[in-house]
């Protein structure tokens, strides 16, 4: 197997689209070769299987995906912050991966165990968001809210807005399509979340 | 067509089960009427097509989510107070409808707009949502969050935890299987949704 290559790489974004548009079993080795220009063994060459394809496709975006957030985080200064260019990164993400919010859904729908693939990844998600909660929680700058709940507050409505955009759009008669919408939704994730998170200076307001 | 009667719902329920397992495409009407131990014709008798009884399964369903957050946002009180009985009413259909997840994850996947069926209590829940953001407002006691935004940052993270519950499980390698974690999870979400709507009454804080 050669996963490196052009003909490998076409073939995962071959793939990614076709995952996307169709799910794991409508989505043929035919159809996924056509759309690389390549043979029909290439799948089987490069990959082994249509399902190492999968995995090389989930492999290669939630890498990214966690790549970017671990970016965001190591930018240095206030947890507010910070918190902001996690938001701005998962943002970005969706931005670039157009395919990534229904390959998701796909993965979802058809319940079961999330693919294997993308576990290492989700793993390093939580790792790098919950320590950007704790440094600040060590600084002082947010209260004690659970750093596994916090990182769920920042990745459930960004993912969510990625996934289900159009929906929320056609139910609110708003367009939501372009960059200035996802941009206010951005900044409403992270104001609510860094005002709900963040130590009162003035003790618990409640 | 005759919608009523011990079959016809029976038939909804069974195909409730099947859309939810199989998706739209994949749920036969085979296997939709021998889950309602009802004869092959029975779909076609009761709802005119299998399009129309997956209307009738999308249209129940949402309705109920629709009604029950109205009759949250009804109870009178501190806006603080029914956000959370807003939060506690949609943990509640999820534990009550097990399906819903994955029906609305298959539609979300398959693209295109929303099921005609689901639209008015998709903006039904909008309405109500808002409402209760606007009168907290009105009150001086939310601050002026935008009351679509703030009804998405709401309802966002429940129906993600509810979709998504198991691959965030399995990530975090916790356990959120039980009524309790769904409990912890709802007072995260009414907490920092709380602390990031309100006024503060030392004026802003930033």
């Amino acid at each position: 197997m050669n996963h490196s290559g052009a003909t490998a790489a076409r073939l995962v974004r071959s793939a990614r689209r076709l995952f996307a548009a169709r799910g794991y079993d409508q989505a043929s080795v035919r159809a996924i070769t056509r759309g690389a220009r390549a043979n029909l063994g290439a799948v089987t060459y490069h990959f082994g299987s249509k399902w190492n394809l999968y995995a090389a496709v989930v492999d290669q975006m939630f890498a990214t995906m966690a790549d970017r957030l671990a970016a965001a985080a190591d930018t240095p200064g206030p947890a507010t912050v910070r918190i902001a260019g996690l938001v701005q990164a998962m943002f970005a993400f969706f931005a670039d991966y157009p395919e990534a919010p229904r390959i998701m859904l796909h993965a979802l729908a058809r319940g079961g165990p999330p693919p294997e693939a993308a576990l290492p990844h989700l793993r390093r998600n939580l790792t790098t968001i919950t320590a950007v909660i704790r440094d600040g929680q060590a600084a002082g700058e947010l209260r004690a809210v659970d750093p596994f709940l916090a990182t769920f507050t920042l990745l459930s409505q960004s993912i969510w807005f990625a996934v289900a955009r159009r929906v929320i759009a056609s139910a609110a008669g708003r367009p939501l399509d372009g960059a200035p919408a996802a941009a206010a939704v951005a900044r409403h994730i992270t104001d609510v979340a860094v005002r709900g998170f963040r130590a009162d200076p003035q003790g618990d307001l409640r």
